[in-house]
């Protein structure tokens, strides 16, 4: 049975929206842990009391710090206390971070967690990362994130031998800002890794590769970029469309193709990302996330726990670290 | 009349395509110059000779420097003797930055010249800038792409007071990367400036700003990105269409407003961006343009002649160099 931690205060629609999402989720298998204050109705779920809450709008840091009664801080404590195998919450992003950060804490030898997110290529599902856990990242931060997708790519998307590119501005080696340009030299250098040169971002929805890689601050820009886009296409189709009666007829019958569209494209599918890099599972939901974008994002969670993701970043990441170092003569333990 | 210079060897569409496009924008007050080998058949237009060319994937310097006759550094050099008023080339992008710096140079004061793209956004168009002439920037160059912004929004697309937005990670002013967090505070500060904050990459489509303003990797990360999603997503819909009766008999009476939706989006009808910040006007193209794209682009230079875009980008940053600089007592011209 696997334990999933429900953060039931974060997110823009109310607890009630967070609890039915978490008894969706719930099978013989996977049993969600509602945390949240004392009375709340968890329609039958075991409940973890946290009386505070931290709201979208605060500071990251002093929050955390500020509330360690929190449901936020609560339910990543639970992770680190074994009371459950993964977090999910729909609060604040950076809150999420730094609670994360402080109570389950980071894989030894990884500078930064990355946030992965799912994209729905046409050639199959690929790992987008880092996408906005950090606003900077150094070049050998990037070879890590190679790492964490590659995980992710096989445990959860189930790709062998994924294909890793790094997100630039043009496929040559020598194309990119100095970030990219040393990135691509050690993904080059790395001898573990399926590292397949740059990718463009014209390529990142039709499936440039099964893990595409880039520093926070441009993998936020690149899937806000995506949403806003396929969003302001499908409302201007439609605005398009229904200004004519031709246009609506047309539009009733070509319905559920666009459903099915939607459907693929739709970020509830996946429900939420994974924060990579911790010594235990987090998943982050939209702020504004459904029941249904619960339900899956609860999944997702269960899922990696079943697939040990984090056993596998954690020798994954520990190898590369060591790989990384360099190759002296181990010194002799003398007494 | 106004003389534009069109590099008839650039494009990966060959010669023929480009003289058709120059054909096509010629008219009463303007006047397009091919540029390129002896013999060429211009289809009556004037001829410069230039013997030779520069590839699409040569290094941009070393085939500036080694071909001080090929058909792209001769098109710019035609600007700056006067022999034209601007200059388009649907060439090597890096080459075509390298021949412009070389032979129209940079306007004083101007540190990274910025290439500036037309955003098809909903509420009307706007301006992107830095779309990709240079992969690094200094937060002062922001403010500089700001005043080009300006000064494009103004004259080409009719926009009075433009709106300026920072491309960054959030709308509050302590998100996003270094970069962004030093530009938003200068932006912020400027005086002759109408910022407006931080704009996220979801809306970029839908109209974040008159002028949306990044460091060129960003910028061409977004730009790539919109294009992909655009067409992947209109492929996608023509693929779900065409998998049912119902969806094709859809598909067809809902043609007129698909077709109206891709021409607001086609790159072509802007036909090329400017590349502001010298002493000159340059227009680069699509390496895959169109003869209509082409003309559009022909015309897109020469409406920057037209409206003095130059002369007020060096009236505009020669004031913002000036307004930028410590206040300091000017030290008298003592003999």
């Amino acid at each position: 049975m696997i334990r999933v931690a429900v953060d039931a205060m974060g997110g823009d629609r109310g607890s009630d929206e967070i609890v039915a999402g978490a008894v969706d989720a719930a099978s013989d298998t996977l049993q969600p842990v509602i945390v949240g204050p004392e009375g709340l109705d968890t329609r039958g779920l075991e409940l973890i009391e946290a009386p505070d809450v931290i709201a979208m709008d605060e500071k990251p840091t002093d929050a955390v710090r500020g509330k360690p009664n929190s449901s936020l801080v609560i339910a990543c404590r639970a992770v680190r206390e074994g009371k459950a195998g993964a977090v999910v919450s729909a609060g604040n992003t950076g809150a999420m971070l730094a609670a994360c950060l402080l109570e389950i804490r980071r894989i030894p030898g990884v500078r930064r967690p990355a946030i992965a997110v799912t994209i729905p290529a046409r050639r199959g599902p690929s790992v987008l990362l880092d996408s906005g856990a950090n606003a900077e990242a150094r070049p050998e931060d990037l070879v890590q994130f190679a790492h964490m997708g590659t995980v992710f790519a096989e445990e959860i998307l189930g790709v062998a031998n994924p294909e890793i590119r790094l997100l630039s501005i043009g496929e040559e080696p020598e194309k990119g800002n100095q970030l990219t340009l040393e990135a691509h030299q050690l993904l080059a250098g790395s001898t573990d890794l399926n590292f397949a040169g740059n990718a463009e971002g014209r390529d990142l929805l039709s499936g440039a590769a099964d893990v595409v890689v880039s520093d926070g601050f441009t993998g936020n820009v690149a899937l806000k970029v995506t949403e806003g886009t396929i969003r302001e296409l499908l409302e201007a189709l439609r605005g398009e469309i229904t200004a004519t009666v031709a246009g609506k007829l047309g539009g009733l019958l070509i319905r559920p193709a666009a459903r099915r569209l939607r459907d693929r494209l739709d970020p509830d599918t996946y429900g939420g990302a994974y924060l990579l890099g911790l010594r235990g599972l987090a998943v982050i939901a939209h702020g504004n996330s459904s029941r249904r974008a619960i339900a899956n994002a609860i999944r997702l969670a269960a899922r990696g726990v079943e697939k040990d993701v984090v056993g596998r970043l954690t020798q994954n990441l520990g190898e590369s670290v060591l790989a990384s170092r360099p190759s002296t003569t181990p010194t002799p333990n003398v007494r």
